[in-house]
């Protein structure tokens, strides 16, 4: 099952997310993520959170509309995206693709980002989507879609990431261990519309630029 | 000694760097990040990288000046901000502030956040600079100035942080274990001008948002 979350950050032209919702099986609003739905003309299943960043207007629409509620207190030792995410996988998603997560305060697009990595590790696909670029966290396999002279760059999430095999790229790596503290596989280049990336242990995160 | 390292990311108000700057022994530029020192009227003592975005005014000028260049070819396997950060240590540093690397593009911010850690556990304190926030990697003890409400945010850069003490926050830790993956001191608040970080093991990120 494929879900979307939907989080309070930065989204330039919400409209070009509306086709990335109407993929998923099921949509959750992080709290404020919800006022970009609403924006955007997606309905969501359901809305998660401390509820302190959602508009009126947007609260008595969605509620009328019977979505689902799932308040939390402020004062919580988890943020709004966490929560969803468990929610997310107790709902049974295999897939989740998060929107709005990344543009926003650094604290939250690092905690966004570190979100995902149990996830990964139990078998869940994880993607941050934005309209110019997509970060994609595997454990295991990935193939990915874009046009010949794409930017991409691989980043160690984990501390390591050990057996890193990569098809598809203009520097190519072959039984590689990336570590965090030397970023050495920052703009690569794909040298076909499809590549491929095989990781042994560890996160890793393909951040993937699409061109124009 | 005190080093700053000007990136090309981006700066904002260029001129709101100029008084950080002028607190350091030695400004080094990696490549592009000597177009935002030539606009702010700063002058490096050298200039590192593959120079592909450096400007040809800002190369003229700066040659004229007698500043010191140390040219990489491009396809290393080393960013420009990792050149800039292994010759700043080679002339002493202990400690190193960063200008213009986390604004820009999400690879670039987290490889240049990572690139400091292995500096951390050497006992150079590191710290990026924005006008409005600031980031400082520790693993070890931190102190840090700013207004009461002032929000902060605690990440886990290393998989594990352990051991971490706070001191002059709204919601205190002692002997908290932070993982990457559960993010959840984010968004703590300065009940004091003065706060007190101690960290066990890991290296840890620091965000301080300053207000107005």
């Amino acid at each position: 099952m494929k879900c979307v979350i939907m989080a309070n950050g930065e989204y330039g032209k919400v409209e070009e997310y509306k086709a990335v919702a109407k993929e998923a099986d099921l949509v959750f609003c992080a709290d404020g993520g919800a006022n970009y739905a609403y924006k955007a003309g997606i309905k969501p299943w359901c809305i998660v959170g401390d509820m302190d960043s959602i508009g009126p207007e947007v609260k008595d629409f969605y509620q009328s509309l019977g979505v689902i509620w799932r308040k939390y207190p402020r004062n919580k030792d988890f943020t709004d995206t966490q929560l969803a995410l468990a929610l997310a996988e107790e709902k049974g998603a295999r897939e989740i693709i998060f929107l709005g997560t990344l543009g926003g305060r650094l604290d939250h697009a690092l905690s966004n980002l570190y979100a995902g990595m149990e996830y990964v590790k139990r078998g869940v696909k994880i993607k941050h989507y934005a309209p110019s670029y997509v970060v994609y966290l595997t454990g295991d396999k990935l193939e990915i879609e874009g046009k010949e002279g794409d930017i991409v760059s691989l980043l160690a999430l984990s501390d390591k990431v050990q057996g890193v095999w990569i098809e598809g790229f203009e520097y190519p790596l072959s039984n590689a261990d990336l570590e965090k503290g030397n970023p050495y596989a920052i703009s690569n280049v794909l040298k076909a519309s499809r590549a491929y990336i095989k990781v042994g242990t560890g996160v890793l995160a393909v951040i993937h630029y699409h061109q124009g």
